[in-house]
């Protein structure tokens, strides 16, 4: 099985893409890389590593989709992009299982839609990364930020397709499901979150325990976190924000104590460690006839790695063939 | 000036809102305080401190509304009620100020439209919370809360609302407008919030510098950021549980690590301090034609004393006129 990664996308492409995913190959067998990009600078950057050459491929791509471009029009004009070719790639090559990308956002939804295709029946694909939690765990978020207007009926999808994912991916036997809303009470929320609510309670397949609030976010109550895409980002984001606060804070309040720091260092860092949304790797976009996987832009290289054995864990389980089958009780071949 | 209090309401009522209450009356002169409920139990909870007894007045009230009662119709049914008698005393004593409760929101709120009335105009109150930045400084999160469906023109009226408390209660000059949404990039959001962005550079009076991510809710870009109030609820619990999750998380890791957690308790207890999203006080609602303050439901004597403090700047400088004369140009009195 082949993963098919975009080498130019993300504030730290390609050097630090690269050596992430030729980690990766020595944390798992049983799959091989293929680098999209400008071929010159992949095998300089590759020439940097030792690693068993069977396992890597290169597809030339002579264009980079930059975050500045408007996504619809950048994926149409930038058919030679590392992106749209790794799309192109993962569509094409039976052997290939996903594609990961740290570029944009925009393009990787928009051309993931156009190339790869929605499961039929599926209204919208959701991004759906693994948020930490204090117990060492992780809470599946969805949608994290795919569609800013959502209907109640999305909703009720994205709950269906992120519990055949945590099934699939992470075997969770019965993953519970939460709605994120403004109060825990049966009867919070806008009128969308409120039809939400109750489609929810009625959708077969899905373990659904209610209300959660932001507050909760992180510990860990339910496993599957089911949000309207915009609110699903602000949440997301804050958890960013919350690992970026604490880290500004304890950087200033320890400078001027560094005996204390050295002294306490382990556990502080474990404080910033259980906070790093990236370690568990990235968002991948639920609902789509194959694997696509949104690293996040500033990804360094132990990103890299986890986004990359995570798309194996997603292809291995049989992600796509779960959602289908939840959703419509058929496997689509 | 009085401050009325809901002494019944909240999770700590009455002992904390009394003890923080009277610790505020020795932080400040020239204003009292008239505490509403159980005219025993008060009595009996203030004769535990010493204090000026000529700047405290009780006002009996014989029920107690919770919160796992519907707002409107308990607002409707319990008429002697602490929350009701506060806002009645709030609307009836032309020397009343403001009114705290750390009862139940809705209740406040319905109750606050209800018995103060909404400034001739303004489309919806909103809640008006503080929240900490990295720096020791605040934001104000407009709408937190009280609007869960919103329209983009309610939004454009909080940027205004907020920028008058910002300069009538925190003295702040020309304080700096974000608008929370899903992206920096201007034409981020959904149809709602790319309406409410138009809006906003357009409105007068008002400092806006555009869009705000989640992830810099605590980094002090702006002075006052705006939201619906699903979204902007979202946010300001995120940021809730981000001092949770920290705490949760420091707690762990120093339990097996005693001596370590003595040498770096005080930069480590400044971490939790900046986080405390209560040091700042509660939610003023803002729209209304007197000072309402919602505190938090969990508020200790500490908050308490902040949040009477609060309201007293909010009454001091002229909130509600400054507001009304911001919006429509004119100072009602």
């Amino acid at each position: 099985m082949k993963i098919v990664i975009d080498a130019m996308g993300g504030d730290n492409a390609p050097r630090e893409i690269i050596k992430g995913a030729i980690a990766a190959l020595k944390k798992r067998k049983g799959f091989s890389l293929v680098f999209t990009g400008n071929e010159a600078v992949i095998a300089k950057e590759l020439s940097l590593y030792s690693y068993d050459k069977s396992r890597v491929q290169v597809r030339h791509a002579s264009e980079v989709i930059t975050n500045d471009e408007a996504p619809t029009s950048a994926v149409r004009a930038k058919r030679d992009s590392s992106l749209v070719v790794g799309l192109k790639t993962l569509k094409e090559d039976t052997e290939a299982g996903a594609f990961i990308s740290a570029g944009s956002t925009g393009a990787l939804l928009t051309g993931g839609i156009m190339y790869i295709g929605r499961i039929s029946g599926v209204k919208r694909p959701a991004l759906c990364p693994a948020i930490p939690n204090v117990h060492g765990g992780i809470t599946l978020l969805c949608d994290a930020g795919a569609n800013a207007d959502c209907k109640s009926e999305f909703l009720a999808q994205f709950a269906v397709m992120a519990t055949a994912y945590a099934k699939a991916a992470y075997r969770m036997d019965n993953p519970k499901v939460g709605l994120l809303n403004n109060g825990t009470e049966d009867h919070k929320g806008d009128i969308m979150h409120q039809e939400a609510f109750a489609l929810l309670k009625e959708t077969r397949g899905i373990n659904f325990v209610g209300n959660v609030e932001g507050r909760d976010l992180m510990f860990g109550d339910c496993d599957i976190l089911v949000a309207d895409g915009f609110s699903g980002n602000v949440a997301l984001k804050s958890v960013e924000g919350c690992g970026k606060t604490v880290g500004a804070i304890l950087k200033q309040e320890f400078t001027k104590a560094k005996i204390r720091y050295l002294i306490a260092r382990k556990q502080i860092n474990e404080v910033k460690n259980i906070l790093d949304y990236n370690r568990h790797g990235g968002a991948i976009l639920l609902g789509l006839k194959k694997t696509v996987v949104k690293a996040h832009g500033s990804s360094k290289a132990s990103t890299v790695t986890a986004t990359v054995l995570q798309a194996v864990d997603a292809v291995e389980g049989r992600t796509v063939e779960h959602i289908t089958q939840m959703l419509f009780g058929s496997i689509e071949e």
